[in-house]
């Protein structure tokens, strides 16, 4: 097959002439062909496809390469496209999807280069395959289509966690998903739904929550923004549930490290943050690059097959981490070589291998192992039928290109608006003694200083143009620093920037108060692991030494992890900003102004030592059998004030017995007791007085957001599911199905209980 | 039965006599008494008593209650045994054990008092029991008789890791054995062979080793020797196998917080350490404090059933630790109310409950249990049978008291000599750039420093007649500090004492070298967790201090865990020398003058950054995926010089394929390379190039010390099982049972490998 030649066809339009080429190999094609016909049901449409495809096409469709092989010198280097790469990968290989690695972008890095560059790659598929399947093409859109130079960077989905927002997420998610449809990339690797409880971890940032309900219900609702339907004409867009599963708790911090994750606390409290992406239809999952319990991910058919498709229902395409088949012989040698590992891991339930580095050597070793009989054709059938549905479903056959003329219009600077919005609901207001915030606009002299004050590239972070965040070779993108964000906030203010710590502590004599931002590098996977996530010996000096001045001091840190305080633990004024993107500044402004009063929540737990690992508020109980080893974080899950105040009244039920499949309705009267509006975070926590086995002292089970004006009062209703109780029962070794326990439990928010019985 | 009128027997000897209260309280024992028999079988003399026993007869045996409940006012308060207090828990609950907790200690604390002590226990017991059943008296012996003022201290545990000299454990053990026997105490809750992998933890000075099979093998030669059959006229002594299992991984390195731990894990690494105790015949288990996976150990009868009992074989007592089954109800929250408790571990398979804070409390609680059905008549015959058997195999019927003329003289000051030989062994070269040692005793002036130079306390650490070390109330035991060894090494040395960092830099002027000595305050359990378990600032201040004065400096490290050293990791001299007891001082000498040749290897790795945990040498491939995130200790396990030099050979095999009941001799030809005679030790390590489960680059599987003279060479057999090999097959929710994979093998000695196929 690899030798023979084929027709080149050009229309772009006439699809159906297509077949053309694989008229000439002598094989034909029946009349009508039904997988063509738009309107034809989805399923039978893939069984048509599927019933024409050769076993070549199809091991083809279950390859993802990099950009990089199709350009260049067909590996790393960056270029334009050209013809004998992409023959190699497409044509040759029969690649069915492509992907952008960060950084992996045109030469300029505009939105109409990459519409141009996504659309001839796709256009050289079709014309040189024998049925004309589209090609899917993937990039890591994980804050906003965070690849490209001009668009709108978001915060990282730390600060995201922070805002408590689900509808807030959805819009940023239909941002993110009309930025990359609109340069041909229908597939997001985001978002990341990994809970986070060890701050050593490089991916931290990546994250919403420790909090499987959080990050669950903020990940499903930007699934839902990401792939809504599209109103400017192009196809629809698949995100990724990711990283499938266990990822995030590597034992030691480092990432990829394995993990060690009894069944019963992976089912409770590690798959929950997938199930309601999975409800709310993601396309695709990626799968954890790590192992568990001593089986990596990628060759874990109990993950990949029982767990997230017999138990958690989850009907789309499940695709490879980075080259992630061959680490398992390479970095996890439990397979003796390279054919062995993708028999492995295709029969674990993999559907897709993310650039198996070389896409002949991987299409060729899975073809062997269909003919050893280690690999099923029914298995083949079945991955390429997600494949396919997936495909099909989201409108590529029809609409396979983009339309380069309107890229640069939706997408460059697309949203600042809510930009600003997400990175202003983002900032937790840690701590405010003696009301040093908010600054007064009509403020004197402010003095503005740390690392991380004018810093774009550390507020906006990794994954921001390149991997490691924005790279040498790239412009910076347009941002908004903290001390831009604040000369503009306050125009008639004296703001002095002060770069070194004697400037700033001169400058401090005169000045009605300081500013100290402070970060970190940016970085990304394991090269932003770190072994003493804490502020540094010189962000702690420079503190001390301008609060030694006397003067109010505010700490702002922009930082992907909350980081061991040190003696910046009792700032008077303390502000966690996250990673807040483009606009950054400007929010970062609009809270110390007062212009925005702050809502933020923390989303994790802010821990007191770097040895508070792994960290989070629902510790199972005994946590606290021994002195200080009960939660007792510097800033608890949930923390952050407001300028206002408010009470929430005890909670109330409407029945104080429920059974296993119903609703519980909490009813709470909330009161903004204050003189300014705000916005209250209520979240609802369940306490379980007797378990069989450990719970926590609390568990989230739901949440709402209010917002209050200055002295109103409302009743809020929140509502969950008697499922969300649920626990793994048994022994030590249970790994059994999760159950609701029968008897007493109780509704917990604010200082408020109310009890209840599951009967 | 609690108001019946007992007669009271006095005679000691005449314990057939003792039937008498029986007969008088209208319960007619038939002729011929089996169980007094001492030359009957003793499961004729277990059946014969169990018979005779009333319920709670029985539950009384499964009770221990500490001595506080015996004395003052009857609770804490130390004092005098008073008759009331015995009443209430030896004849009204009829409790079977009594414990010294630590500092549990007879005023004044000599082996005399504690013999007298024990034996009036013992006697007012026998007086007052219908059935002549001897209680049988526990204590922690954890490094000697070290609640006893007057008993020599060996090293704590982890010192004696470091000395990988099984034999060695012996000996340390038959001497414990042999004091505690001499003042009634036939009981010793030790040693520890849960495997340390946090230095965070309080506990961590307390275990042999990270590795299962260093610890395993460490342990069950302590037994052996504990357990060895006295000559000096007294009972047997059991020793105990604690804390069964996984006590020593809570999640965030606190004392009892719970442990996540695959079954995987637990079985191949955590569970392996301990079944070399039990194939030695250890009399007693105690049971993990903690919770794993979450389930309390005290609740899990899959840990105490299944893997206790039917799979690792153990037939002796299992006891729970201090008040553990009131903590189900109270930390734990598994249990509702007490009774449920009682039950739930009784029937998980709890035979002995340790100071379950009041006796007839769970006497009755456990007889209602029974009563009510929730615990079987079956379960409890099971238990009080075992806890027979281990009475009569010990030889308490026949000699339930000890004679107190002799208690000081086998106690006070025994073994000094192997003691000192202990903490020598003990002693870790880490480092000697430059030749720096051996000191020369003929040394002009030396100055000795640091805040463990001179301190009794620190050296002997916790568990020093005091729980947490040696209390205020109790004079220091009589100890070798480092400032009196090095005096005493070096007669006619100026040896100068500079206990500030100032003196020591001032005398180190004209000083020929300085010795810097650093420990940590002594502490045990929860008390001595660390979130940060490095040197502090003062100490390494000292140590730079020193260092600037371009004198030789020789750090010697007296702590119970390997701290993170910051500056001081690149000190010249590095000596590690644990917590080493009573003798230390003498010990450390002998090493920093080279009157003996250092041939501690470390048992632990020693970790590079706070953020390093949990850490061990043998962590499963893939951990090393990102950067820093590989095996990169300070020091590694297994890591420790000496003052000759030692080459190995390449290992050789009997033969090249072995079977699954095989075992696997490696020969390796050693050679003492250098001037001095030496000690080496040779682990022999196991690498499985492929495996279908996670396995680590390499696995100790057998290791063996070697005296070599200057000059001399030998070949030596190193023995292992391939049952050694075993792992858990199956997927990340495996939990079948080990099994030793066919295939390839490399059996690694040094920088040699031979390769191995199991058939």
């Amino acid at each position: 097959m690899r030798s023979r030649k084929r027709t080149a066809v050009a229309a772009l339009a006439a699809l159906a002439l297509l077949v053309t080429g694989a008229q000439a190999s002598g094989i034909i094609e029946p009349a009508g062909q039904a997988y063509l016909d738009a309107r034809a049901p989805v399923d039978r449409r893939v069984d048509d496809l599927l019933r024409r495809m050769t076993l070549e096409e199809k091991v083809g469709q279950m390859t993802q390469i990099r950009l990089g092989k199709l350009r260049g010198n067909c590996e790393w280097n960056p270029g334009p496209l050209r013809e004998d790469c992409m023959k190699a990968v497409l044509e040759d290989a029969k690649v069915g999807s492509i992907l952008s690695g960060g950084g992996d972008a045109p030469n300029p890095n505009t939105p109409r280069a990459w519409a141009e560059m996504t659309n001839a790659i796709q256009k050289y598929a079709m014309d040189h395959s024998r049925l004309p399947i589209p090609l899917i093409y993937g990039a890591d859109g994980v804050h906003g289509h965070s690849n490209v130079l001009s668009a709108t960077m978001f915060p990282h989905q730390i600060g995201l966690g922070a805002t408590w927002n689900p509808e807030l997420q959805q819009r940023l998610g239909e941002s993110t998903g009309r930025a990359m449809r609109a340069t041909g990339v229908f597939w997001n690797f985001a978002p990341v739904s990994d809970i986070a409880r060890d701050t050593r971890w490089g991916r931290y940032y990546e994250t919403y929550s420790e909090d499987p309900v959080l990050a669950g219900a903020l990940a499903a609702a930007n699934v839902r923004g990401q792939q809504s339907d599209p109103t400017d004409g192009t196809a629809k867009l698949t995100a990724t549930a990711k990283h499938f599963a266990g990822y995030s708790e590597p034992f030691n911090g480092h990432d990829r490290a394995p993990a060690q994750l009894p069944i019963r606390y992976l089912q409770d409290t590690v798959l929950p943050a997938f199930q309601p992406q999975f409800d709310a239809g993601v396309g695709t999952v990626m799968i954890n690059s790590g192992a568990v319990n001593g089986v990596p991910a990628h060759a874990s058919k109990y993950l990949l097959t029982t767990q997230l498709r017999e138990r958690m229902g989850f009907r789309g395409v499940a695709i490879t981490d980075w080259e992630d088949i061959r680490f398992l012989v390479d970095r996890y040698h439990v397979a003796a070589d390279y054919q062995e590992a993708i028999a492995m891991a295709v029969n674990a339930g993999v559907d897709m291998a993310m650039e198996p580095s070389n896409a002949a050597e991987f299409t060729s070793g899975l073809l062997a192992s269909v003919r050893s009989g280690a690999v099923s054709g029914k298995r083949i059938d079945q991955a390429v039928r997600r494949i396919l549905k997936l495909k099909f479903e989201l409108g590529l056959f029809e609409k396979p290109y983009v339309d380069p003329e309107k890229a640069d219009a939706i997408v460059n600077g697309a949203d600042r608006a809510l930009a600003r919005q997400a990175a202003a609901e983002s900032a937790v207001l840690l701590r405010n003694e003696g009301g040093v915030l908010p600054l007064s606009s009509s403020v004197g002299k402010l003095v503005v200083t740390g690392d991380t004050a004018d810093s774009a590239a550390r507020q906006l972070g990794g994954w921001t143009v390149g991997w490691q965040g924005v790279p040498e070779w790239s412009p910076m993108p347009p941002t908004v620093t903290v001390l831009q964000g604040i000369k503009a906030a306050a125009p008639s203010a004296n703001v002095v920037s002060a770069p070194t710590q004697a400037e700033a502590v001169a400058q401090a004599g005169d000045a009605d108060a300081v500013v100290v931002v402070l970060g970190e590098d940016p970085g990304a996977e394991g090269e932003a692991d770190t072994e003493e996530p804490a502020l540094t010996a010189a962000q702690q000096g420079l503190v001390d030494a301008v609060r030694a001045t006397g003067k109010p001091v505010v700490v702002v840190l922009l930082t992907g992890r909350p980081q061991v305080l040190g003696t910046v633990a009792d700032a008077p004024a303390l502000v966690a900003g996250w990673l807040p993107g483009t606009e950054g500044g400007a929010a970062i402004a609009d809270v110390l102004f007062g212009a925005v009063n702050p809502s933020g929540k923390l989303p994790v737990s802010w821990p007191k030592s770097v040895g508070d690992q792994p960290f989070s508020y629902d510790q199972v109980r005994g946590a606290n059998a021994a002195p200080g080893s009960g939660y007792d974080p510097a800033f608890a899950f949930g923390h952050g004030l407001s300028y206002t105040t408010f009470t929430t009244s005890t909670p109330t039920l409407k029945s104080a017995e429920v059974g296993r499949d119903d609703k519980v309705k909490v009813s709470v009267k909330v009161a903004n007791t204050g003189s300014r509006d705000g916005t209250l975070v209520v979240p609802v926590y369940v306490h379980q007085p007797v378990s069989k086995v450990l719970t926590p002292q609390q568990r989230l089970v739901a949440f709402t957001r209010v917002e209050l004006k200055a002295g109103e009062e409302r009743t809020v209703d929140v509502t969950f599911d008697v499922k969300r109780l649920a626990v793994t029962a048994g022994d030590m070794d249970g790994g059994g199905k999760p159950e609701v326990a029968k008897g007493a439990y109780e509704v917990v928010v604010g200082d408020g209980k109310a009890r209840f019985t599951v009967r």
